[in-house]
């Protein structure tokens, strides 16, 4: 089964996922800039981790693809449930927000990003194992990679919003810096000619 | 007519569907696990059951239209008319989530899910009868598919939900399992080289 | 210029505006069949009637651009411009329907309707006067079309408003019927091989 | 990489902050028109012009995007940067909205049209300085180009609104002149044989 509508539709829920964080943040009733400050400092520094966040796993998602051309209802239904972690970071991330970084509400977040990231590691493994679909990917991307890392330091994000919260903020922000230096395995890997995807051959793609 | 502007309308509509549920939990004011449980716990559940339900319609409609090159307008309305039952969902889950899963609400609720069926049959009919579009489609997948047995699942939850509605979620949840084991029939018959979509001539599609 | 963006965007927009009318309708507090009638009862009718006109004017604009290979920045505003007026209509529907189809806010809806009939007519000139995408829309649909005729059973339904707003509801219902009826012109059209889109040159387009 | 999905995620963003917006329109409670333009009056002439700011920034991106045929990791990041401040526009719409264009909401605003401005000519120029995907644009663009023009005039509306807020909206609806009047330099130059993009090998993109 060709890729193209699992990256639109993946597309369309990350989309809609980054930009309706927005919605939860209230308009101060004062028109000066103390109000704003104190209607939407806290919240606006969530929504920008959240927003990096996101940004971060469609840039994963947009590279992971580039390397299948085929997938089975098991890689769909693997994409659904990453799908289904992200779709929940705003709620996650307005309760955060409204509470201004509260013990219970930051553990919650941290669980969130921790099965967010299960989530794509799973996609991973289940795109690598697969009869059709892993074989470029194995290639290029081998089995030690970032999701471990940032999977482990979700977890230690978890560990410290149990004692302090805004120390589990500075371990997410550390997170987000992992996947900013770009992994350019798969950018090499895709510029060697012998790499190229298989023909096109009109069939079953 | 191609079908790639439907299949992405219908992606955007469907993404848009899955992602807006999550508007509807609402944050509790204790920064607390329990009063997290409080506020969404049913809630969250009805979110989980509607979200698998919308993910399905995404993957059958993924391959429907594998199998389809070209669209007549009467696909394009039982198309819209299938969107439509799928759109209201967020309603019904919410006023269902809301009420606690009350009895009337959750006869809703499954009624919605029973006219999305019968959309999507319809739609499959339509598709079946045209007389360009269905040629592949009649090969591939003949005339007893699932959908009639998910329609009946469906109605058995209506009647379910007359006695007691809790009893209605698990058979809901049992239709949900009908979809997930996978139909390797499109996949299988996409896979022989005698199947392929007709030459692209670049005429009329 | 392309298309595929131009399509990929209204699409985007037109599936956002026919979702989020559901996030207006409200759930009642009772978990009662008639406390979901009198809550929804008339707003569910609006929430109809506008589902059908976003799906007339998507189809309408599928239609249309099948014929355009390659698009100007005049006919970017011209679209641009029917999108503002679509994005309006879950504004306008909802205040129809919160006043139980009072007079001014079905004079508005119409205008609204009018104004969106009048965009879509406006882009359909400038495609057809423009230096090179107007050719193959000129030789399939020629100068009359049924926008004409939308746009003065719209005028009607305002006319209609300011007597007896449920009049006006029948009308605007009449008029998506004119569109019901499909116009085969442009299928039959692109059916003739004669019809061809000039082949891609991989250059400008 | 190829830009495809970007430009799909883009456009996906793009189209629900366009649409959004009308979200905050509220209702008035009374069936008048005089009750409607006491409710949305200037609300409404916020959302036009965030409405035409948008438009703006999707026709950019759009222009930009078809002389770009490959880009790098940091491309992506500077697209999620401008995505970002453009995301957050309903909301400073809203507040200066709301407040009917009060001084510090009016300031506000026009420091997220400054940041968005920002945000653009840095994704022009990361592309313009990388290594491969910039060779087309240079030749077309060259170096001097409208959003420095751009960017000089929402600092003059910032500068104005501290003064008198109506006189920034009139500043910020000049910048938006500045942008209708296109640019043919990209037409032009994608319309030349000999400006074709690289054949597409298939490997890389």
């Amino acid at each position: 089964m060709r890729t193209n509508r699992l990256e639109a539709f993946s597309d369309g829920v990350l989309a809609i996922a980054i930009t309706i964080m927005v919605l939860e943040l209230r308009t101060p009733e004062d028109p000066t800039l103390r109000a704003l400050w104190d209607a939407t400092g806290i919240r606006f520094l969530a929504y920008v981790l959240s927003f990096v966040f996101i940004g971060i796993y469609w840039n994963n998602h947009h590279h992971l693809f580039q390397l299948v051309d085929r997938v089975s209802g098991s890689v769909l239904w693997a994409n659904l449930h990453l799908l289904f972690w992200l779709s929940l970071l705003p709620f996650t991330t307005n309760w955060m927000a409204e509470t201004e970084i509260a013990r219970a509400p930051t553990i919650v977040y941290g669980i969130n990003l921790l099965l967010a990231g299960f989530a794509f590691w799973t996609l991973e493994m289940t795109i690598e194992r697969g009869p059709t679909e892993g074989t470029r990917y194995r290639d290029a991307v081998g089995t030690g990679n970032k999701s471990l890392v940032s999977l482990a330091g979700c977890l230690l994000g978890v560990g410290a919003a149990t004692i302090a919260p805004l120390l589990a903020i500075g371990v997410f922000a550390a997170v987000t810096l992992i996947w900013l230096i770009p992994d350019r395995r798969i950018e090499r890997y895709l510029a060697d000619p012998h790499n190229a995807p298989p023909p096109d051959t009109g069939v079953t793609k």
